[in-house]
């Protein structure tokens, strides 16, 4: 299993549910509205989905100001990687390590060669200056995560636009993954969703599935002013692939307002409170961009002593570029953070 | 538009709804426990979808008899087409003329040369022994829709056999497409599912979509019995592809044993009410094995009139190897039979 939320494969291993830390997905549950729309939805889920999504990016075209035939919709923001590369079928990518699995397993799937620049720890995680000398002539697409996944941290905005400038003047396709972004106070400032009105080599990636707790709907979206691209995406996955009611779901999402206003105060708080308290346990604690928290505890089998006290976390040793010790851990509501908290206290003795 | 099904087309276009005899799904909506198991499932459709569908696997298992790990469940059947296309990049493909768009949209995605086999008129749409003839040492996958979409033609179990053992002595791959085999009184006989036990190279595709009117909700499954194209069709596609609330409708569908008897009682009936119908009103009918009728009615402008009259019919002329004329309905309820019947003899004046 490379990825974190694995709930089913703890419920068979312990015969019981665990608190779920190891999938960044808003604490607060499926807002009321997406339930009710995706309940109303039934009446006509015998009907295929419209393969358009006409309705949905309607609302998104309003929501975001961006003309329609600019956006897409996918299966989860992952059906939307796959479908992107399988498109663009490149030779060469350039991705961090570590970083978002599935850009890699796309990548795997077209027989791309990959290069990985390494993220390393005496720099924080952080992409530099030295990134944008990685792109070159040979390259064909570049993949950033903003913030990245899963070392929480934000690639600086000048080298960010400087990498958009380097791949735009070398003909370089550019995927900006910025799913995490809408958990920041100052995504205005983050997003280059902008960008796109003056670059067609750019694809802005955007998912419901972690602010509105849609994981199990899968809905994301993309932004991308490259109709000829957008046409070939369509031609390499089958039609319907976004169903009838995550549609009506996503319709429905956009209108809670006071929700994302809600869980962006909560996240916003519990991100300090979680890093503050594994801090004076003596843990390490990189980036927290976004929902989640990164960091590094030398804690034999930590993990694993944290499972059988019924706490899934993410452990992070199977990405490039990352080693036995690194963690991730979703920011949930206070009591569950309360939860994990006290639960490292008594694994670490303190 | 190259399928049916496109409500949301015609609410634009007419500001009402029609009733859709284009897409080929059963009359009698969604089953009730089906619907309260999407409601049911909301509460945990926060989470991640198990990526490996175990539960649903678990219990396909048990309803066909087969062992868990050669079934695989995909976002409709239409996913696994484009998934299993993906993981074996067939160079040279063997298609039927007219069939199911999506085998050749997903062919062309991956560059593959496709040979169509023309159905003919003067042979009833039906496959017959030159089709074998066609298969041949550079032919790297066949694709069989059993009984054929949009022709509703069943080949002949011999035959298909006599294709089973060609593919199987030069090595060739063979999907059968058994998405309508279930509206069948006789689907034990025409079914090759068993044949995946002798053979790896088969792949039987199967749907939730069309019997337990899921179209909107997306699930498809397969089974096939080489375990290492299993694992690289999986490495072609995200890895939640099929969604917690599909996993959970397919699961309680699986139990549905009054409805399936229900509809394919209706089935059998209403499509001896539509045929003799269409018949007596002078139209040329071919096959009717599925949940759909195929025909031919030289009306100028047909599907028009009967959309001006709020009825969806597929217009098949954009299927190579048809021409204008020729136009498939499904077989819906009594009640709606007997509407699109009226209309019919009003636009032909009888």
């Amino acid at each position: 299993m490379i990825h974190g939320g694995d709930t089913v494969g703890y419920e068979i291993k312990y015969g019981r549910q665990a608190i779920d830390f190891s999938a960044n997905i808003s604490p607060l549950g499926l807002p009321e509205g997406v339930k009710k729309a995706i309940i109303n939805s039934l009446k006509n889920a015998d009907k295929y989905p419209d393969p358009l999504s006409r309705k949905l990016r309607e609302k998104l075209s309003i929501y975001f100001g961006i003309d329609e035939k600019y956006i897409l919709c996918g299966n989860g923001a992952a059906d939307l990687i796959f479908a992107l590369v399988f498109a663009l079928k490149p030779k060469k990518a350039l991705l961090t390590a570590p970083t978002f699995a599935e850009y890699e397993e796309a990548l795997n799937a077209v027989g791309a060669d990959i290069e990985k620049y390494i993220l390393k720890k005496e720099n924080n995680f952080l992409i530099d200056e030295s990134f944008i000398d990685s792109i070159n002539e040979e390259t064909d697409i570049v993949f950033i995560c903003q913030p990245n996944n899963p070392t929480g941290q934000l690639t600086d905005k000048v080298i960010l636009n400087n990498i958009i400038e380097k791949c735009h003047n070398l003909g370089v396709f550019l995927v900006i993954d910025e799913c995490f972004v809408d958990f920041l106070d100052n995504e205005n400032e983050v997003t280059v969703i902008d960008k796109i009105q003056e670059y067609k080599n750019i694809f802005i990636l955007k998912a419901f599935t972690k602010l509105y707790a849609m994981a199990g709907i899968r809905l994301g979206y993309g932004f991308c002013t490259d109709l000829k691209l957008i046409e070939n995406i369509n031609k390499c996955r089958q039609p319907w692939s976004v169903s009838y009611l995550a549609q009506e779901a996503g319709i429905a999402a956009l209108n809670e307002k006071e929700y994302v206003k809600n869980l962006k105060e909560l996240i916003k708080n519990e991100r300090v409170f979680l890093k503050e308290e594994l801090k004076a346990l003596g843990i390490e604690v990189f980036g927290s961009n976004g929902n989640f928290i990164f960091f590094y505890c030398s804690e034999e089998n930590f993990d694993e002593k944290l499972r059988e006290k019924g706490i899934m976390i993410r452990d992070c040793s199977n990405y490039t570029g990352l080693s036995k010790g690194y963690y991730r851990i979703a920011v949930k509501t206070h009591g569950e953070n309360e939860i994990i908290i006290n639960a490292v206290k008594e694994i670490l003795n303190k």
